[in-house]
């Protein structure tokens, strides 16, 4: 079985969970409380370690692919890799590739925000994740398997926490409304990206190795309308949605995302710690 | 003559006007009206200008300095460089230094702030580049006395720009008033720095090239002076001073700077445009 589109799809996964990781660690030191702070500083190391095991999983598909599908890959290797000449591993996958390579969704881009930005971010994105991890762990690819299996539990705690803040914030002081809803107003069209597959992710599909992810759209929106209903939310109305993310097409934050995320390994390339 | 410690001082004025420039620049497209938007934007072009010119300088002082000399001064020279195998230019300096090579007075380092910040600390700045550039161009050193006479024309209209603003926002609402005084506030420590002469600076006053930079505290106070007195302004006691850039010791927000500004070299390295 080819394995470019899987490698497309694992990047795709890694870059999502990796840059969630990013954002929320910058609230590392600057959490509202002591206790949030420590606790949106884990989740930023879950995804942390999420990115990294599905690195270093894309890595070994790249290292492994025979010659002709390598040649398919290495639009999304780092140029500099090359001259390093030693097999691909993940910290080259994270911090040598350019923007046009990173196949995140752009939802897990945006600047952290205000603290209502980021619960209410980290509830759609864990609201999706926590189906997507359910079937994952049933996939007939061993190593997404053992990935999904792993994650699920993480997942399962950062849904229960931001589905709590957003309750919290939206049933609570008039500006922690007015706040959630002005994130809400920044926040939704990013999420249509979730459920609409790329070319590579519909092979992936095919193939039989994951489920349509616009089969996880329905349950995603009933549980938006649980929590929102709790939380004395509107679910807005379905209106135009952003994309792009999946086939390396970014906002105008990436640039500075990476600028910084990438700073350490630019500087010092191929160095060993 | 040893011309270790004349590169190093030419980094220091290369580095401290690129930082300006730099700075200066994230204005462009956020000025408060069109016509100062272009002001700020040309005055930051002006000092990329003057930076361009210290580091082609300080690139010739290396590539000609013999072998024992080079030795002394490849502290101050980007890593990556070598493996490029070609002279040095003036974008390596520049864009492939790391933090502690670089040799910018403080002031220049420090976040845009406000319109009222950015303006004072322009005020500060170039009005002890004039009476440097003045002297300057007198130099013993060809080189550094052309980059004087070239400079000093571009660095009298920025003093008398950013004092007509120094009045403008002192001498104006309450609210420029308070804006320009917390600027004051947090900018001051940071201007005592320009006058204390580095190691390296003293042996290049003592070699006779620039004359010492404690000489241009009293003229300097005295501009500051007349012009707080127009823009109602108290002249702040003095006070304990931050120090350290000189010697490449940086405040925290130098790492974010250069990450952002040496991104491009950074991920396309010794790349031709």
């Amino acid at each position: 079985m080819p394995t470019t589109e899987l490698f497309l799809y694992t990047l795709q996964l890694a870059d999502s969970t990796l840059l969630m990781g990013q954002r929320h660690s910058e609230w590392t030191g600057h959490g509202p409380v002591l206790e949030q702070d420590i606790a949106i500083t884990n989740i930023a190391l879950d995804y942390l370690g999420q990115s990294r095991n599905l690195y270093q999983y894309a890595a070994s598909l790249y290292n492994n692919a025979p010659e002709t599908e390598k040649a398919a890959m290495d639009k999304y290797i780092p140029r500099l890799w090359k001259s390093f000449q030693r097999e691909l591993q993940e910290d080259d996958l994270a911090f040598l590739r350019e923007e046009h390579q990173f196949l995140n969704v752009l939802l897990t881009e945006l600047p952290r925000g205000d603290w209502a930005f980021t619960v209410l971010k980290e509830f759609f994105y864990s609201a999706f994740l926590m189906n997507l991890y359910q079937d994952l762990l049933h996939s007939t690819d061993n190593q997404l398997a053992a990935i999904g299996e792993k994650s699920v539990k993480e997942v399962s705690y950062h849904l229960r926490w931001s589905s709590e803040w957003v309750i919290r914030l939206g049933d609570g002081t008039e500006e922690s409304n007015t706040r959630l809803n002005n994130a809400l107003a920044d926040i939704w069209m990013f999420t249509g990206e979730l459920f609409v597959p790329a070319a590579y992710e519909q092979i992936v599909v095919q193939q039989g190795v994951i489920k349509d992810p616009q089969l996880y759209k329905e349950p995603w929106q009933e549980k938006v309308r649980t929590i929102f209903q709790q939380a004395l939310l509107d679910v807005p109305t379905p209106s135009w949605m952003q994309h792009g993310g999946k086939e390396g097409r970014h906002t105008e934050h990436m640039g500075y995302l990476l600028a910084e995320m990438q700073q350490l390994q630019r500087t010092y390339p191929n160095a060993t710690w």
